[in-house]
């Protein structure tokens, strides 16, 4: 190992990555059995395919691709092919899907929980990797199969402990606006337009109706001075799209259906999405999920490029804090739709899709505040470094009685040992002095009493000796003490 | 989407990965569940370090690099930068200390239970990611930190459910090969030989005492005819150090560490090497952990270079069946040891390090026998398909009371439906068509009964008509019904 300072690395977390800790990976992990569980008891069983797939099984279907491989990490493999972390938990299960289409139940439903990887410009609040919660219908073209998917999403945030008006499950249908740009003469098969269009109404919420209309027409300039090349829509093509798009009554499913069923006349396209989604709404409010929870939005478009019917966007309604304490309102925790071709690409078969994902991350600031505390830890101290023998053996009785507790395993004194015990947060520090050994006694400090103490002594060293937060039992009662401090402390 | 047979991507999983389905998922969930409880029942903290770090900071510490970026996954971002994927948890948990050193408690303990991915030739068996669970202790140079770890490592084996006799946990110390390399005459500078006699040393058990033998002198030519260049030891050297390495008897630690001792003596390292293996022997014996659990192997080396003492390793000891069937001895399910410099590559301050890592999946074939059932599915059929209400509206209900119910979202006939839900493996199908509903019956169809009257019926299609495996109750008793049948299947 080389002492030139030049030598060695800087320790550094790479941009847009993060660590995290014993709070916030608890609360993801309630989150994640959570969730598990609704997809579980709805039918769903567990799949789990590889982080790295090869790069063009993954496809291209990422919005806005402003980095290297299109967003995507990839690496080539010593055979020359091409590897990527997946984007999403979609494109694998294609993948799959058509690796083992002959030995599936038919529909296939599974579900998939996992990391995702984006290689995108880092910025606040946004990582390059996440973890997406999956529940995908493969092989039925069924609208029950879409209806489904909104109610579970719903029950999914119910699960959660998010209460009715926090949250709401929006639904549309890709094939509505390709209804409405049939009907306004864009050509059904320039895909490069549709795009653009789906990009700019994507972009509704950050730039409001004028920006999208720059981006309908012939282009947009942002504050940096880069210009975006818009779709060349003609102005009477624009107002019908952002008719389209304007916010729908949320209480008027029948009247907005409607209404876009008139805009959308005579393409066939586009009638298709209305009867589908005239079905799915009305199972969903068969079944109790009215609009306070599921709920039809023309604006609802989602960045993925694979959809070609339903889209589906679940949002957060009410405003909380983020991780640097700002009051802010997420909006999307998560998204989905119909993905009909995407087996196709590998098989040339259509086989009819339908799913959604919800991210974690969004979702954790918004459950934070309704976290449980983490089980209190014990501390037993080691008086003679030479031998911790004593120590590991209270520690094992404490464990044994279901406790959490750990022997001091550094090289401090005692001094030391209990700033350490501190420092982790732990509920009590355990001492077993010689005179206490004698007598065959233990003292059992109270390390949260003695911080509260600790605010009226000069030091905060000072605390650590601090007799008022202590008191010796005999041995035999240790775990009784112990077990009686903490619930006194609940 | 094109038609083009020749453009379209092929379905294929990438060499030296795999897709796994719910039993293995549930068992590894389980397994993760049971190790996480003893870490945390022991004092560790969780962390989580992303799956990329920057390359450099990753350092080189694998064996055996046959492969480009030395069996690392790489790549560059876009700032000219490199990161990799991890190859395991302990080089970004140095990064992480080296990083956060001023705010972290002393001794640092942390567990973290995640995916690794090596860049490596595929084979049987042999994965390019799996998930290792690792546990640290980071800043303390005491004896007590390594027998913790070991006993834990024991600990975690016992609380997943292997018996006493089924596995051990062997120590080793990197210092006193270093003191036998030292006494023969072997410059403690020279890290390329020391390295290469590391490696021979850990393929005593594929190549027998020849073929170490032969690495640790002049070479040796492999079944293919691919040399690799020796140690080039002197006969009386590569003597000493078979005779160290030679498997000591079993249930005698004290005699083993006597004769290790004279071999050792006058090298410093070895003989501190002896003082601390002794220490933590008498600890871990002194908590009641004997030579069937814990036990000394100067066999034990460890692949990885950043070991500076103390090195562990978990075996199986009874044979087990592997994914093809095979009976066979897995061997290694883990290992670890003492890394005193890892933390110093950052800072160039040396921190004391001790920790290990279990891998789940050679587990998993040893536990699989072991496994439960899963929670039984429930498959509720849709008589008309323009309706599927009806049938949201029981799965609902079975739901409310705690079963596992989807309604069927396919487009297929009655027959389909429920070779549907045979080929998914239900429990049960429930039917409701126009007469029952009149009646306000429903008939609950017993799947395995009805698989098991098959056998004796003339086609697998036959039985899903089949009476006898049915009967037709009130719809009030729906659930009540389902529960005594799911009750007397057991």
């Amino acid at each position: 190992m080389s002492d030139d300072k030049k030598s060695r690395p800087k320790a550094r977390l790479p941009r847009g990555f993060r660590d995290r800790g014993p709070a916030d990976i608890a609360l993801e992990r309630r989150m994640l059995d959570t969730i598990r569980g609704v997809y579980e008891t709805n039918g769903f069983d567990a799949l789990e395919t590889p982080f790295l797939e090869y790069t063009d099984a993954l496809g291209k279907f990422l919005p806005d691709q402003d980095r290297p491989n299109e967003g995507v990490f990839s690496f080539q493999d010593e055979d020359g092919q091409w590897l990527s972390l997946r984007y999403d938990l979609t494109a694998p299960l294609a993948r799959y899907v058509a690796e083992n289409y002959q030995n599936l139940p038919r529909p296939f439903r599974r579900y998939q929980i996992g990391t995702v990887f984006r290689n995108e410009k880092p910025g606040p609040g946004r990582y390059r990797e996440f973890i997406q919660c999956d529940a995908d219908t493969v092989g039925s073209a069924a609208p029950s199969a879409d209806a489904e998917m909104l109610m579970m999403f719903s029950d999914a945030l119910d699960a959660l402990g998010l209460k009715r008006g926090e949250f709401v499950v929006k639904v549309n249908s890709r094939k509505l606006l390709d209804g409405v740009l049939e009907a306004a003469g864009v050509a059904p098969g320039d895909s490069a337009k549709r795009g653009i269009v789906l990009r700019a109404i994507d972009k509704l919420d950050r730039l409001g109706p004028n920006g999208v209309r720059a981006l309908l027409g012939e282009g947009r300039k942002d504050e940096s001075g880069d210009f975006t090349k818009g779709a060349g829509l003609a102005p009477d093509q624009i107002a019908r799209v952002l008719a389209f798009v304007a916010p729908a009554a949320a209480n008027d499913t029948d009247g907005a259906l409607g209404a876009i069923a008139d805009a959308v006349k005579g393409s066939k396209t586009g009638e298709e999405g209305i009867a589908e989604l005239r079905e799915i709404v009305r199972l969903a409010q068969a079944c109790g999920y009215g609009e306070d929870r599921v709920r039809l939005d023309s604006g609802i478009v989602r960045g993925l490029d694979y959809y070609t019917g339903t889209v589906f966007e679940a949002q957060l309604l009410t405003p909380v804090k983020n991780e640097d304490g700002e009051t802010v309102v997420f909006g999307s925790v998560g998204g989905g739709g119909r993905y009909d071709d995407l087996v196709a690409r590998f098989t040339g078969q259509r086989v009819p899709a339908v799913g959604f994902s919800i991210g974690v991350s969004r979702l954790a600031s918004a459950l934070r505040a309704k976290e449980q505390a983490a089980e209190p830890l014990i501390v037993v101290t080691v008086f003679d470094k030479k031998d911790a023998a004593p120590s590991f053996a209270l520690v094992r009785e404490l464990r044994a009685a279901g406790l959490r507790a750990e022997a001091y395993v550094g090289t401090g004194k005692m001094g030391d040992q209990l700033k350490y015990a501190d420092k982790r947060g732990a509920a009590i520090a355990i001492i077993e002095g010689p005179d206490e050994r004698a007598k065959g006694d233990v003292t059992i400090k109270d390390l949260a009493a003695g911080a509260e103490l600790a605010k009226s002594v000069e030091s905060r060293a000072a605390w650590v000796g601090e007799r008022a937060a202590q008191v010796t039992v005999q041995r035999a009662r240790l775990t009784d003490e112990v077990r009686n401090l903490l619930s006194r402390k609940g």
